[in-house]
């Protein structure tokens, strides 16, 4: 079993869909990755910062999935991360309400001495200069660095991105993404643009039309499990990066073929992550339940051709 | 091996997208549907309409594939159905610029005596009344009746539409469709609806993101082959259905775990379709062509998971 760090936002989140809206709730990319990981029982830690305003209970229910907290720095006078949006009736869209960086603004990412050798290093959605900052603290070549960003950094900080990206070896990125990043409309071209860009493995994110995984010339195809409805779409992109880091820390094999499967959790574990509010699906999922849908997995996408 | 009878339009086509325009060529849903329906070597025959301006050349092509054409009337006086298609940069949509009904608006079909107890039928996008009318002259129950439509119907012969609907087994519709035909933006909810409208099957097709199998509570999701450049997507969901219902003809057995296959087949005589303009890639597409396709498309979507 590897180590396993991420680093990312441990948030306050307020969100309204058309089935509710929420006060603030525990959110941000690091918190839906670590609660992701967790399913795969490894060594793993989060590096993040929130405010003296942040609930003890919130780190005790991290640290009760088995993710070491020593990484998250607490500002005492200082306040939390916060982040509100409401999605349009489709789910495929939403407008950002309110953004308050708070702590985030000044945060210096300290890698704990324990995790400084850790074989996956999980970047989180994060200004790339953080991301880059954490892997100059990596005292040991990582065996797989994985990196999640979003259209923001290409808007204002598109020369640090590419940097970062330069230093990685899988990136996650939804298709608008993709498609901003290299000018590309086909994905199969703006995959092959982002590998030159320097990341070995990219994986585009379709939503509800499930991950696409390239390499060279190998393309994994994973839909998404068909909902009878997403109450709730907030954190299943990084549910997705942690159900995908999460694996390929417990098994260590960083092969094509095991990064097909790592997708499948990926989606697996998103695929719950939607069904209700913020993190509440993800807090008290089950093991049993995760094996129950990757069956479903199966039997939607496995099918047996004689080639005649 | 079972018989295959297919209805729909034999049409002239106009179509431009971003790479380039065409005249008047060889077209639509029967024509699609029998180009691909021919790599299962079934039994088959195309009822349809054309007008005295329809080249021989055409027909002798449909019969060279091994389509009867006897079901084809030819109404000398006549002309052929026209229709004309701009695409849009994203090739996701397109403005319809002609629609020349022509001899098509009287058009009554008249099943050939061999084919009037064929086991599977084919009923292409086409008025509803005259799918039902192809129904009525069948002399014996088919074993499978698929069936494709589109909004205009829903717009414009709801009634009729439903009706027919009520008589067959698989419905083939894209996901807008389903939405309009349902009220439902979810399609789990939306193919619900349309089982109990009738079909025992529901394949929601749904362009770049593949298509969605129904059945009860079973869901199988056929992902579309990613592709560096879509040239023409005209034909591409009547190809799809023209594989379907040929690798069920051809096979004989109309099991869910069967129909899988036959949307992996539809999907990948598809992705075939859209590389040239019209009918162009799939008149040359050689078996081992397809072969290759499929084996490809096993890669994308296959994995092995063990569950731990």
């Amino acid at each position: 079993m590897s180590k396993l760090i991420i680093v990312g936002t441990v948030a306050f989140d307020a969100i309204e869909t058309p089935f509710g809206k929420t006060d603030k709730i525990l959110g941000g990319a690091a918190t839906y990755i670590g609660l992701a990981a967790s399913h795969f029982n490894v060594d793993a830690a989060a590096v993040s910062v929130v405010g003296g305003d942040f609930p003890e209970a919130y780190l005790d229910l991290l640290e009760t999935k088995n993710i070491d907290v020593s990484g998250i720095e607490i500002v005492k006078e200082g306040k939390t991360f916060f982040w509100s949006g409401k999605y349009h009736n489709d789910m495929n869209s939403r407008d950002t309400l309110a953004t308050e960086l708070n702590t985030l603004a000044d945060f210096n990412p300290v890698v704990p001495e324990d995790y400084k050798d850790a074989e996956v290093v999980m970047l989180g959605n994060l200004h790339p200069s953080v991301q880059s900052s954490v892997l100059d603290q990596m005292t040991e070549k990582s065996k797989l660095v994985i990196l999640d960003t979003m259209n923001f950094w290409m808007d204002c900080a598109l020369d640090d991105l590419l940097k970062v990206i330069k230093r990685i070896d899988v990136i996650t990125i939804n298709d608008e993404e993709a498609r901003q990043l290299t000018g590309e409309y086909s994905l199969v071209v703006a995959a092959r643009k982002i590998h030159e860009m320097g990341p070995k493995y990219v994986v585009i994110k379709k939503g509800e039309h499930g991950a696409l995984l390239f390499h060279n010339h190998h393309v994994f195809y994973a839909p998404a499990l068909p909902l009878e409805e997403v109450f709730d779409p907030t954190g299943a992109g990084d549910t997705f990066a942690g159900g995908f880091a999460g694996y390929l820390a417990k098994t260590g094999d960083v092969s094509f073929e095991n990064m097909k499967n790592a997708v499948i959790y990926g989606s697996t574990l998103a695929s719950f992550c939607v069904e209700k509010f913020g993190t509440e699906r993800m807090q008290n999922l089950s093991n049993s339940e995760v094996h129950k849908r990757l069956l479903q997995f199966k039997q939607l996408t496995q099918f047996e051709i004689e080639l005649t």
